[in-house]
C-alpha cells in the first residue's frame, strides 16, 4: 500500500523553487541529483523553467499520471492544492509543511485531513522532512543525501532525522529508507513499522517516537516487524519535563513511560536511551549477527581496556566466565606472560600471529558465544598487522555463526585500520563500553527472537 | 618531593636504542623531538652515539648529575643497574620493563624495592608507560606525543594512559601531565594526585584505577586534592569478573566495589564508567565553569534534539524549569511559532540574531543556572552564524558566572563550527545526552566543593 510513497513511478513538487535554501529547491534538487529515474514534475504559478526542467503552474496542467505530489507550500494554501491533487487523481501525498497541529492550528490540520479522505488520498505528514529510498535513488527530501545500507529509520521528528543521516554519514553507515512522519494525520509509525517489516534491503528498523496515538496498533505493527527483523526505539518524553517538551514540539503528549516501556518489551523492540547508543545498535544489529551462546570472551593487548570490556559486560548482564580447562589447553601456545582467563591478554607485543591464532581457537570452541576483540597499538606493532588477523580469521567466526566486534581504539592512530575493519564488514568501536553494549544488543536479539517464536 | 620527575634537569635514558620500535629508541626519540631543554644521556653498553647524542656504556661513565633515570631494559638486569643507579646518587627512577609482580615475579619485585629504599631512591613503576609535561616539553614515555592543556591523568594502566592520550588528540583536548605508574613499588595514585593538587597547569586531575592499597591514604589525598580541583576516577574491576581481569593485568585484586564507591563520594571525587563518560568529564571540568543554580534551560532549533537533551536533564538529576512568567514575557520577541517554555524552541530557520537575543536573555536571568544550546543546521541556515552567536554571546554568560554548553550535531556539516567554538572556548559535544551529562557534573562539582568547603 505505501509502494507509491518508497517506489514513486513520478513526482509533482508543488512549491518547487529556483531559490537554493528554499525548501521546494532543495528536495527538487535532491530528487534530480540523487538519480531518480521517473518523471518530475516542479510546480509553482510563478515559473516556466525550474533546474532545466518545465515548470507547470498548476498540477491540473500536468497531462502524465502522477504517482506522488509533494508539497511544499504555506499551510493555509494547502487545502485548495489538495483538492487539486484531488480532482487529478494523484494518490499520495507528502506534505514537508509547518504550521498545523504543533502549533496550535487543529482546525486547518482537520480540513486537509477530511479533504484527503474525500478523494483517498494518503498522506505522509504535515510537518515532515520527506522520504529517503536509497535503493530507489529517491531522496524526496531536503536532507543531506547518504549513501546505501541496511538501516531503515522512522522518524516522528525531522530534525532528529537530519542529525541521523549526517551523522550516519560521518560514521560510514548505511541507510534503506528514510521517513520523517511528523504530525502523522494518516500515515503514521505503525503503518511505516509493517512496510519496513516486509522490506527486503532494510535489515534493521529504527524508530525515533515521541507518541502513539493507538498502542495496541503499535504493538501489533512491532511485535510483526520484530519477528522478521530488529526494532530499535528511541522514546523521547521518558521524564516529565520530557513530556512538556513533547507537547510543544509535536504537540502530542508523550504519556506514561512505563506503559511504553512494558510495550515496547511486549512487542519485542528493544529499547535505547541515547543517540549514541541508538546508532550503535542499529549498526550492530544491520550485520543480522547472532551470538551462539551468551559466554562473551574477550581478546585484548592492553590489561586497562580489556578490564573495562569485562567490566561493562558484566554490569549490563553478558556472562564473561573464565576459560575451561580445555579452552586454557587450547590456548598453551601462548607465551607465559600472557592471560589465559577471559579477558585473554596477548599483551603489548602480540602481532597479526598472535592474534589471529587465539580468535581462531575461540571461533572454533563452543563454550564461546561471541568475542570482542580490543586493540590499542603500542609504536611497535602496526595496528594495521591487527586488523589483517581480524578480517583474515571472520571467516571462520561467520562459519560458526559466532559474532566478533572489534574495539579499536586510539584516534588517528587506527583511523586506516578501522577503516580496513569496516570495508570488511568487521564491527567496530573506539571504546571497550560501546563495544560491550553493542555484543549486549546481539543477545538481547537472540532472546527476542527465542522468545517471539515460542509465542 | 616529586619535582625532579616532571621537571629533571638532566635524563639518563637507561637501555636506549638505536632500532626503532624498541622502547629505549621511541622514549629517547619522543625526549629530543619534544623539545626537552636539559640534558639527555642515552646509556647502552653496545653503542656509542645514538640519535646524535653521546651514548654512554654504563651510568657510572656519566660525569655531570644525573636528575631522573628512566630504565628500559629486561626486568632481571635491573637491580644490578639500581645499584648503580644508587652509587651514582640518583634519586628519581621511572622504570619501564615489565616482567615483576604482575607476573608473577613477586621476589624480583622485592628486591628492587630494597635497593631503592637503601639508596633513597624515588621509583614510579614498574610495568609502567613514564611521564609526560607538556608544560616542561618533558615526553619522557613511548605514548604519542600530546598537545598542552588542563587534564592531567594518572593511569594505573599503561594502554589506557595511551588510548586516553591518542583519543584527546583526536577530540584536539589538551594534556597537563601523564603518568602511568604500574606496579607502584614505591610512588602510587595517592602521591601522584598530592603533586597534581599543587600542580599550577593541572585544572582537573583524572585517574584510572584498579586497585589502591592504601585506601586511607587514597581517601586523605583525594580530598586534599578535590577541595583545589576536581578529581574524576574511572574505577576498573567493579564487577566480580572485572576484578578477576585486575588480577591478570596489574597482580592487584580490587576490592569491594561498594567500599570504593563510598571512599569516592566521602574524598569529593567524582566517579564515571564509561571512557567516553571519562573524557567528557574531564574535558568539561577543565573549563572552571560552575553553574550559579541548578536550573537548566536548554535553547534549541530543532525538536527532538531538544526533548532528547530535556530528558537527559531530568533522568540524571537536573532541574528543567518551565520558564516564569517574567522570563516569558523578555523572550516575547521571540516569533509565536517558538517555544518559550523550556527547552526553548528557535524553530528550525533560527539565525545569529535569535540565537544571539535568547542566549543573551538567558544570560542575564537570575533563574537560569546554566544553558545547553543545540543546532541541528537546517539546510537553509549556515551553521558557522550560530557558531558565532554563541561565541559572541560567551563574554556575558563568563561575566554572569554561567556554563553554556554547546550541543551541535550532525557530523562533517558542522565540522567547520565546532572547530570554530573549540578555538573559543565553548565546550562542545556532538549528543544532546553528552551534553547533559557534562552540564550534570558541573552541577555536581559545584555541590563537591560547597560540601567539603563546609565540612
Amino acid at each position: 500500500m505505501l509502494q507509491s510513497f518508497f517506489e514513486p513511478k513520478s513526482i509533482a513538487i508543488i512549491g518547487a523553487s529556483k531559490k537554493p535554501g528554499k525548501i521546494g529547491y532543495e528536495i527538487l534538487k535532491n530528487i534530480i541529483e540523487g538519480g531518480y529515474v521517473g518523471k518530475i514534475f516542479p510546480v509553482n504559478p510563478k515559473e516556466n523553467e525550474i533546474l532545466s526542467l518545465r515548470c507547470y503552474h498548476n498540477i491540473k496542467e500536468i497531462k502524465d499520471h502522477v504517482d506522488l505530489a509533494i508539497i511544499a507550500i504555506p499551510a493555509t494554501a494547502i487545502p485548495s492544492v489538495l483538492e487539486d491533487c484531488g480532482v487529478k487523481g494523484i494518490k499520495n501525498v507528502i506534505i514537508i509543511s509547518a504550521g498545523f497541529s504543533e502549533v496550535g492550528n487543529i482546525e486547518l490540520e482537520n480540513r486537509v485531513k477530511k479533504i484527503a479522505q474525500r478523494h483517498g488520498i494518503r498522506i505522509v505528514g504535515p510537518n515532515c522532512a520527506g522520504i529517503i529510498n536509497t535503493w530507489y535513488n529517491l531522496f524526496a527530501s531536503f536532507e543531506v543525501r547518504c549513501k546505501r545500507g541496511g538501516i531503515s529509520l522512522i522518524s516522528q521528528s525531522g530534525a532528529f532525522g537530519g542529525a541521523f543521516i549526517t551523522r550516519a554519514n560521518y560514521e560510514n553507515v548505511g541507510i534503506s529508507k528514510f521517513v520523517s512522519y511528523g504530525n502523522a494525520i494518516d500515515i503514521n509509525e505503525s503503518h511505516l513499522i509493517r512496510y519496513m517489516a516486509d522490506d527486503k534491503t532494510t535489515k534493521v528498523i529504527g524508530i525515533y517516537l515521541e507518541s502513539t496515538k493507538d498502542g495496541r496498533e503499535f504493538i501489533s505493527a512491532a511485535k510483526l516487524a520484530s519477528k522478521k527483523k530488529p526494532v530499535v526505539v528511541l522514546k523521547a518524553g521518558r521524564t516529565m519535563s520530557g513530556k512538556r517538551a513533547t507537547v510543544s514540539h509535536t504537540g502530542s503528549l508523550a504519556g506514561d513511560d512505563k506503559i511504553y516501556d512494558a510495550a515496547f518489551r511486549q512487542a519485542g523492540v528493544i529499547r535505547v536511551f541515547d543517540f549514541d547508543d541508538f546508532i550503535d545498535t542499529l549498526y550492530i544489529l544491520e550485520t543480522g549477527m547472532l551470538p551462539s551462546n551468551d559466554n562473551i570472551f574477550i581478546v585484548t593487548n592492553s590489561g586497562g581496556p580489556g578490564v573495562l570490556a569485562v567490566d561493562e559486560c558484566e554490569y549490563i548482564g553478558l556472562k564473561v566466565p573464565e576459560s575451561s580447562y580445555e579452552l586454557k589447553e587450547k590456548l598453551s601456545f601462548l607465551p607465559p606472560i600472557c592471560s589465559i582467563k577471559n579477558p585473554i591478554d596477548l599483551v603489548a607485543d602480540a602481532n597479526y600471529s598472535r592474534y589471529y591464532d587465539t580468535l581462531k581457537v575461540l571461533a572454533e570452541s563452543n563454550e564461546v558465544g561471541g568475542v570482542i576483540v580490543i586493540c590499542v597499538p603500542p609504536i611497535f606493532i602496526d595496528p594495521m598487522d591487527i586488523a589483517k588477523a581480524i578480517v583474515d580469521v571472520k571467516a571462520i567466526f561467520d562459519e560458526k555463526k559466532k559474532p566478533m566486534i572489534a574495539c579499536f581504539m586510539s584516534g588517528d592512530v587506527v583511523a586506516e585500520s578501522i577503516k580496513f575493519l569496516k570495508e570488511n564488514k568487521i564491527p567496530v568501536f573506539q571504546t571497550p563500553e560501546r563495544a560491550a553494549r553493542a555484543m549486549q544488543k546481539l543477545v538481547l536479539r537472540k532472546k527476542i527472537i527465542e522468545r517471539l517464536q515460542s509465542s
